[in-house]
């Protein structure tokens, strides 16, 4: 018999019943009953029901000892009742008579337990993730992980995709977020870079003629940590030569659809070709270039309805040309008490207010006050502008839209989680488009690159050189899923005179480019193919598809909020020796 | 049409004839002939063969423009004439007869040629690496790289395990090498390290209830470079629960077996389950821990024969009890030549000299000093014990084998290597088993591990009470391939009050155990399971696939020898601002 188990604690099935079997795993549960130890052995696979009675050997043993102690056993597999009969448990069907135990680890008193999964505070689960790992939910989410990142390198690899390595010590990227440096012990006074993404190398790859790169990449970034980042994450890192923007969408859309599909548990996802909207529809339907499209409000432009009326803020206003009203609808918010939430919120949030129209039964127009200024034409206009009917209302925010394009999304979300208007059971996914290649930086006062300025214009050259820096689109695109951005990426800039043009309108000099970027700017000129990709996050995708808002659920060992591993004792300090060895000393501590 | 091409350049064949396709690559060689030009067009697929003729638009261009320059074609597929068609080549049925070409990048003058892959300098090759990877080596190496990696994923997989991510800024790891370390910027003068290897984390997987775990996971040692070694590498690290030494060995076999077979290219690979070799018999049998069995020599212990025997030198070691004469066999060594050969080479090496017998044709008993001196009776017995004949020779070392046993390795491998003795076609796999727990450290002498403090000793609590500890053996076990170590792993220690006793041995109290190692014992506290596994190391075994001595030739992005990037600039200088914000200071340099 083997040393340590005949079949694992969720193999055993009433077709087993009457083998003598061994099983090993951790005491999940333990219960006294009618004189009888019932005893839930946990392992990895499952739970399988053992049954001590008083005298079988190891029974006393038993009693004694803690909840997570690890055992071995030996006995029969016998039929449950039919009343006894668990059809929750794979193995409910089947209990263990125990003819034989063996500790093969006693756990000391737990500081966090296992069974039930209560809350117990953040840092005590970090800090004794051992336990943590055993609940039932975090195990199940990391397992998740495993399954999802599996099934995306195979599905990467059916599209024709070949994994590769990047180099993890690097140089500094320029994805501009803060590096983790590493000294150097062989050259003094010098660092090498943990890669914030591996995109300079995923483009080399394309120049050094590999067609279709993925990988799923580490990535690093020294920065405060929110509930859904690290510092170190994980992205599927991809790009494809010769390819425009469309052969990029066509191999990602099946596997992120794919992948989703598979672990939905059930939820509904958007078929591919995925909608494309461009950024600046984006911004005026959904206030966000990351629009939860679970919720169906779109917002319109209503300024028309507006100009020259009676509701003078609205009008006065739209004597600005930059100027234009928006409209939030609410089906279903028809009432005076919906609109007055809304409106408190809005307070709360740092607004003015936010002016409304409801359209209640048996009265003519709109109720409230905007719809008694600018009157009942006006106001059925923008109702059938809207689709709105009686029930319904209307919300409206004024001004420049840069100003409030943001809180108009955020009003669009509100409005549609408090008229449950979200369905839960999607995934919806789109891509958002033409992104500005540059914008205006409004503290200098300077034209500058808005993402990343290894990205292709549309036009090309020709673009650069006509047109208004603040209107040339970019092949540059993001997916977004429910309200998150789940990646973005773009066809490149494989032109050294495009790209040095680009950097040119953003005031940096051939100089600047050649020092920052100059290996990738030499590999162009030595043959480059036109190429693009892009880099989905895995953390995020998987926190999604686990159903959790934090990041730290889907990752066996993070770091806490402050950067902390409070199991292993990271950071920590390191001996003068090591010091020494990196040509580095310790800055002193300033007291504040 | 598609923008970029409608093959790839490795698609086309004969039933494409007459087709209008499009292609895009880069310019691998241009030759003229009979007025025409013709182009080997190259991608990552393959190389197609173009032709143009004058006036074509674009002649005039492609004729001008550099090898490697990156163009596309439109053109007609056109069947090779039979003197024509290249077998070679899997397009060579057919050309392009081109009707235009687009330049989609033009080559500078290229720091290094492509075609005919002529050798370079390392330095050079990896400062321009995007050109040296389009090499048709290079490049079958890095795609031969990633094939074998997604093939060990499946394979593991198949076999039930999961890949589980672990921590990459993390605690120092006692693996002994010497760690690369973060400043954290948050946490002022505390440092994270890179891992070592992830030895703790895949541990407390286990304890955390995970039960096969794999990962291909990168590593990172700051040691001083060698051809087989870089900074960082990657291994396949495994780890399983409720195992014993031949569960582990019964799950990895058909894994590198599988693999190996896959990728030998014809080449036999030892079929599993693949012998087992206690360490003192490696030892005593190859002179090595890490035994090339493509090499058959086995050598023997033949003290016996020249105990009080004529041969004064070996005759007078031999009263020491600590002394012991060995012998190579040398079939088909039979000549003076060939041993005056070994004996020069002996002392090339430092060594006084080889002795030797050899046998030859109608010379009773061996030729050479030592057969004279011991005569024909010990000199027969010595050739039946080695089971040799006339023609053949034998070769001793004496003394202490401690002494010898590196040299007579070495010897072992000359003999094998200059008889042509060693099977080149052949993959020989083999676990070493059985490596003692302890060693003497011979400058302390002090009893010290001798090799990974968390193995379990054999005969667990009992042996370390009760055992000399120099004669305690570990379940620990080694992988080797034709003389590479492959891998190291082991049955692991989950007991504490073993591992407590173990480092007390070795000389370290409870509390430098609690220090150091005070989060894995926390865990084992708290209910562990049993468990070992093992690590094989990725870069080496696609080394030995891709029959390459230097493991910068199976990585696409490798640092030189002397740890740098010197496409990217790595190591390099930083910014003051980033030194402040993590709190570090440079240490000024020492002019020597």
């Amino acid at each position: 018999m083997h040393a340590y188990r005949t079949h694992t604690c969720g193999a055993l099935r009433a077709g087993h019943t009457g083998q003598t079997v061994r099983l090993s795993g951790w005491i999940h549960r333990k219960r006294d009953h009618g004189g009888l130890v019932f005893v839930d052995l946990r392992d990895h696979y499952g739970l399988t029901q053992l049954v001590l009675a008083p005298g079988t050997p190891g029974f006393d043993l038993v009693e004694r000892l803690r909840a997570e102690s690890v055992i071995r056993v030996d006995g029969e597999v016998v039929a449950r009742s039919t009343e006894t009969v668990n059809p929750n448990l794979a193995t409910g069907e089947v209990e263990i008579r125990v003819a034989r135990v063996d500790v093969l680890s006693e756990a000391a008193e737990l500081p966090l337990p296992v069974f039930g999964e209560p809350d117990y505070p953040e840092e005590l689960r970090l800090k004794h993730r051992y336990l943590d790992l055993r609940r039932e939910t975090l195990h199940r989410n990391i397992v998740l992980r495993s399954r999802v990142i599996h099934s995306i390198r195979n599905r990467m690899i059916d599209q024709g995709f070949l994994e590769y390595q990047t180099p993890i010590l690097t140089a500094s990227s320029p994805e501009g977020a803060r590096d983790f440096l590493v000294p150097s012990r062989m050259h003094p006074n010098k660092f090498y870079a943990l890669p914030q993404a591996p995109q300079q190398f995923k483009q080399l790859l394309m120049v050094s003629g590999f067609d279709r790169y993925f990988q799923i990449a580490p990535c690093f970034r020294d920065e405060d940590l929110r509930a859904d980042r690290s510092l170190e994450f994980y992205q599927l890192d991809v790009e494809m030569s010769f390819v425009t923007q469309d052969d990029v969408f066509a191999a990602i859309e099946p596997v992120m659809h794919g992948v989703f599909e598979e672990f939905s548990g059930g939820k509904a996802v958007t078929p591919y070709p995925f909608p494309r909207i461009p950024y600046r529809d984006s911004m005026a339907k959904y206030g966000s270039d990351k629009p939860d499209l679970r919720n169906p409000l779109v917002m319109q432009d209503v300024s028309e309805h507006f100009r020259g009326g009676g509701f003078g803020v609205f009008a006065r206003m739209l004597e600005s040309p930059k100027s234009a009203i928006w409209a939030i609808p609410a089906p279903g918010g028809g009432s005076r008490a919906f609109c007055d939430k809304l409106n408190s919120w809005a307070q709360s949030e740092g607004q003015p207010g936010l002016g409304y129209i409801f359209w209640r039964e048996g009265e003519e127009g709109g109720a409230g006050p905007i719809a008694k200024n600018i009157g009942v034409e006006r106001t059925d206009a923008i109702r059938d502008q809207l689709g709105l009917k009686v029930g319904d209302a209307a919300f409206f925010v004024g001004g420049d839209p840069k100003s409030f394009t943001k809180f108009a999304g955020s009003a669009r979300t509100k409005v549609g989680t408090d008229l449950n208007l979200v369905d839960e059971d999607r995934f919806e996914f789109a891509w958002i488009v033409d992104f500005p290649l540059f914008e205006m930086n409004e503290e200098s006062k300077h034209v500058d690159f808005s993402h990343n300025p290894f990205s292709m214009p549309q036009g090309e050259l020709e673009a650069l050189m006509t047109k208004d820096p603040l209107d040339i689109l970019a092949f540059q695109y993001d997916i977004v899923c429910n309200g998150y951005e789940l990646c973005s990426g773009a066809v490149r800039n494989h032109r050294p005179d495009v790209m040095l043009k680009a950097f040119e309108i953003a005031g940096y000099g051939p100089e600047v480019v050649e020092e920052q970027f100059g290996g990738m700017l030499n590999a162009f000129r030595h043959g480059a193919p036109p190429h693009g990709g892009l880099a989905p996050g895995i953390d995020r995708i998987v926190m999604l598809l686990a159903g959790q808002t934090a990041i730290r659920e889907v990752i066996a060992f993070p770091l806490n909020q402050q950067g902390q591993d409070l199991l292993m004792n990271a950071p920590s300090e390191v001996e003068d020796k090591q010091l020494k060895e990196l040509h580095i000393r310790l800055a002193p501590q300033i007291k504040l």
